[in-house]
């Protein structure tokens, strides 16, 4: 596994993978790798002839008060766990390498953004979009892999690509759950054992309510009821929103139907975990 | 000349062009190509292997109220001149073809957006940001040239070239004039016979301007005032605003030094035109 730092170096690297018509898979990842992060980089190394995964904590989607300055860290597992994987290529840019120069340009997208985490956090999506754009900018014509659990994410930078022509095609990722249906999560490191274990009910409701659509509830009032009651028996659990909307508009909806996605977020102590479901489908 | 209105045409073509180990050079347009449109093809052709010219009016970039309707178009000629000048590839595509879904995806460049014709139109440079990002992404790796009558523009794309790393070279190219010293437009096609006479004082101004600077002037308060004196001798003439600035940073100034740059714009008409000139050199 080659790692570099620097864009130039990607670059290079890059032309000549493509000069012999080998496609490129696009892994983009804040570090601290766990199974889920694994699963889009199997993914992409089974689909493409080069992998390659990139590790960067992004400022300009933190604001203020977030936890940018705490966000786990761990390059060195990182390196270990992609060099296992099969990863070809680790990109592991410093932040003057990246952002070298006083960044003034961001990306928008409207609509997309200003519910669930565009609400809960304002500032994000932007910056999630700016740097993937600049990431598909220094990788060029690739296939990237993102992960469901930011399923908001994902329609956004699928949006964008499309918008702004980046010839990228974006591919979503299942969740990857731990045993007790805990979705994967960097996160996840800042909970205690006791809110580790509260926090499994965020997975167990969204499971209930796909039990209860399947079962024919199509009333996104009584499924939301039915979660938030279920939340509350956890006294750890600090729920943040919870939605149900049209799976790619993310417009919010009353009657549940084909394509309609259950969204959520909530605070455990010092972790701000988001889950989500395809209620026809349920956690898996 | 090739001539081609989809974007999987021009991946086609230009990948066939980048497998051959040929430059690219990119000269982006709205049309109703004039002289100076053609001095950036001519230097494409000249620093690349193969040239590309686009031709979109695109709506982004136009408020409400503004020209986009009424905006000169003849692609008939447009293709004539391109072809007579060397160019090997034209890419003119509908707006179904560039915007197929409704565009939720915006890009904001600060700072070098707030004044001059930011401010007088400000949603303007987001809409030029958006097009010419799309444009950068359709087209990948190349050298791209842009003309410095629209200065502003110029350090915006800049600007957004690097912080978003796409791999586009940004060439500014000097502005062409008619010998009266006009600059080109394809706006100077609203202008009557009168109007067109009148609106020589803006580059009068400006070289004037810069012979007093060159003469040993260095306060922008007293070369403002001279230009305004001059312009408003032409009753036709109504200037929007005249601002001496940092010429990549785009902030006002005090004192004038190398590297300012002396911007206008006036209403002339149903034209707005705008000019700008490095008062160390002169109109040329």
């Amino acid at each position: 596994m080659r790692v570099i730092s620097r864009i130039d170096e990607v670059h290079e690297f890059l032309d000549e993978v493509r000069a012999q018509k080998k496609t490129i898979g696009l892994v983009p990842t804040m570090g601290f790798l766990h199974k889920g992060h694994i699963a889009l980089i199997e993914r992409s190394i089974k689909e493409n002839d080069i992998t390659m995964v990139t590790i960067f904590v992004n400022p300009l989607q933190f604001a203020e008060g977030e936890d940018l300055s705490s966000y786990p860290r761990d390059l060195h597992n990182d390196k270990e766990q992609c060099d296992a994987a099969g990863v070809d290529l680790l990109f592991s840019p410093s932040h003057e390498e990246m952002y070298s120069q006083q960044v003034l340009t961001s990306i928008q997208i409207k609509d997309l953004t200003n519910n669930m985490e565009g609400e809960s956090r304002p500032t994000h999506f932007s910056g999630v979009a700016t740097v993937v754009a600049k990431l598909f900018n220094i990788v060029g014509l690739c296939n990237a892999y993102f992960g469901e659990k930011d399923w908001q994410q994902l329609q956004i930078i699928t949006k964008m690509a499309h918008d702004l022509s980046f010839r990228v095609r974006v591919f979503g990722c299942p969740t990857v759950r731990h045993s007790d249906g805990l979705a994967l999560s960097s996160r996840n490191a800042y909970l205690t054992p006791k809110e580790r274990k509260s926090a499994t009910v965020l997975s167990r409701s969204l499971q209930k309510a796909s039990e209860t659509v399947q079962s024919g509830e199509r009333s996104t009032s009584v499924i939301m009821a039915q979660i938030i009651e279920e939340i509350s028996t956890e006294p750890l659990v600090s729920l943040d929103y919870i939605e149900i909307v049209e799976g790619r508009s993310l417009k919010s909806i009353n009657k549940i139907k084909e394509g309609s996605r259950i969204l959520l977020a909530a605070n455990v102590g010092e972790a701000r975990l988001i889950d989500n479901v395809d209620p026809y489908v349920g956690i898996q």
